[in-house]
């Protein structure tokens, strides 16, 4: 039996949580609560053993606070991988944890490669892990993946979601100051090298079969949430495209440049956050859990805030409300 | 104390074993001699732990043979992050056991990320590992990364690399056919993305502390051994780069579009090879192991036959003996 498609079903979690929002899970052991960090005897062993379980019970409070709140989370591969296969399995663990809780999962490993390395990084990042001593772990949902290497680098991870209800992020234009270096690059036709991309990626992502009863495709996009100026013509060339939006909070991101980010039935992004939700407590208050709720609950607060603005909520979801007044281009 | 340079020790490794070229080792379970696969029962039991110490065994073999006849491997991270923790574990053992052997690696991983993110990549993918549980695995001397996000995306390996003899590989052009679908578009100055690339690349590298002693960078670019064409210009742009050149057999590639990936002074490239070493051995021959090193010194001699055609070889490496006379551009 297929599976229902990844962008129905991340378009109608969305709806439930009333929000499409992400927490980026980016553990970084340093920046835990005390309390997590200390060992029982108050010591802070310098082993990686202690340090992948600091992270593993302080990732687990952290699903356990936002599962209510949100349709998904997004794992940072790179925090648990510095931790070598105790990392990993950690890693693997908590997406399960997390699909557990009721939350889409995300792992954002930015892995692309010839197209047999792309099929052995399918099953390492995205396949469900089933094996008689490691147990059954569901994977992730969806991934994220740069195409650099071309559209065949990423073909693997597409097949695989096609037929598992999963999904795939491909990496457009990225929210870090070097994304100029290559990503906005003007080619010989005018265009830049992430709208290139983008053409690309909403080429590949048309496919019939990719396409999910909403309109959008399997394929989705990473858009980071720095650059909204650029964003109006990127929406417009990946009409069918999910737009993972990193960046919000901590790297700059803003409220009121979301809008750019949606297209115009109010659909098509997911607005991602991490450090500024992870570590919104104070180390000096003892109970750290509710300042992330807070935080979430903020988030959430502000990417609705722009929603209503242009947009009528109703029992369906989002649907528009108003015309669209500062979209720019053709 | 600084480690020594990375491509001053590259360039050592490689006339100390006379030949410029790296063996991939990109095993898969299905590929693997079926004296490997088969259990003492005869069985091929379908779990992750017969796999992985399937082709943990294999590996060994393999290093074992190609470690008197190379410089240097280079790991696919993918094909061991397929099991999970228990291939990422196979994986670090692996690599140590290939420095033990005397071996430069590389860690194929091309890994590329914000800032923050490709610091936990270092950690990861790069560092040694010293761990009072975990025990002491020395980590590769070099890895692949994806610079589509930029050179701040690069950033923390260099660093990392810089302050421990070791090197990094950016992509620039890629051997598989959907490299065209980004690295040859053209940008409104004429230059195509990969050469912007390439840029990018050589400017990086250019800082002083990467340089060696030999005038080469510790940012190398890898450049895929079937465009042959297109690498005279990324040869005249980037001189100070070692090009990683994989694809060579397998691919495609072949040895006589070899000469023009190398400086006029017969250094700056690593020619490697993967499933045409690696799967050489008819399995229908008990011993598998001499095939495999027969593979090895054939495609040695391909390479050593092209560099000798263009060069004199002494005893203090190589030296230009006659004029380029297939060099193209400008």
């Amino acid at each position: 039996m297929l599976m229902k498609h990844f962008s129905d079903r991340l378009l109608e979690a969305s709806n439930q949580k009333r929000g499409p929002v992400c927490i980026g899970i980016d553990p970084v052991y340093d920046r835990l609560p005390k309390s997590i960090r200390q060992s029982h005897d108050g010591g802070e062993p310098d082993t990686i053993a202690h340090r992948i379980n600091a992270i593993d019970q302080f990732v687990r409070s952290v699903l356990n606070i936002v599962a209510p709140h949100v349709p998904c989370v997004k794992f940072q591969s790179a925090c648990f991988e510095r931790y070598q296969w105790p990392g990993v399995q950690v890693y693997r663990r908590l997406i399960d944890y997390a699909k557990q809780l009721g939350l889409m999962v995300i792992a954002d490993v930015k892995r692309g490669d010839i197209g047999a390395t792309s099929n052995h990084y399918t099953a390492g990042c995205l396949a469900d892990c089933r094996d008689q001593d490691l147990g059954s772990l569901d994977g992730p949902d969806a991934l994220t993946v740069s195409a650099y290497m071309g559209i065949d680098a990423i073909e693997p991870f597409l097949e695989h979601a096609a037929q598992n209800g999963k999904g795939v992020f491909a990496l457009v234009r990225t929210s870090n100051p070097g994304g100029d270096d290559i990503q906005r690059l003007r080619l010989e036709d005018g265009r830049t090298v992430a709208e290139m991309m983008a053409e690309l990626i909403h080429n590949t992502g048309s496919t019939n079969s990719y396409v999910g009863r909403n309109g959008y495709s399997l394929l989705g996009a990473v858009v980071g949430a720095t650059k909204s100026q650029e964003v109006v013509k990127l929406r417009q060339i990946m009409k069918q495209q999910v737009f993972l939006v990193p960046g919000f909070g901590a790297q700059g991101g803003r409220a009121e440049q979301l809008r750019s980010f949606f297209n115009d039935d109010g659909f098509g992004a997911l607005v991602s956050a991490s450090r500024s939700v992870l570590y919104a407590f104070d180390d000096q208050v003892p109970d750290w859990q509710p300042a992330i709720q807070q935080a979430v609950i903020d988030m959430k607060e502000q990417v609705n805030a722009v929603l209503a603005k242009n947009y009528h909520i109703n029992s369906n979801g989002l649907k528009t409300k108003q015309p669209v007044k500062n979209r720019r281009g053709t």
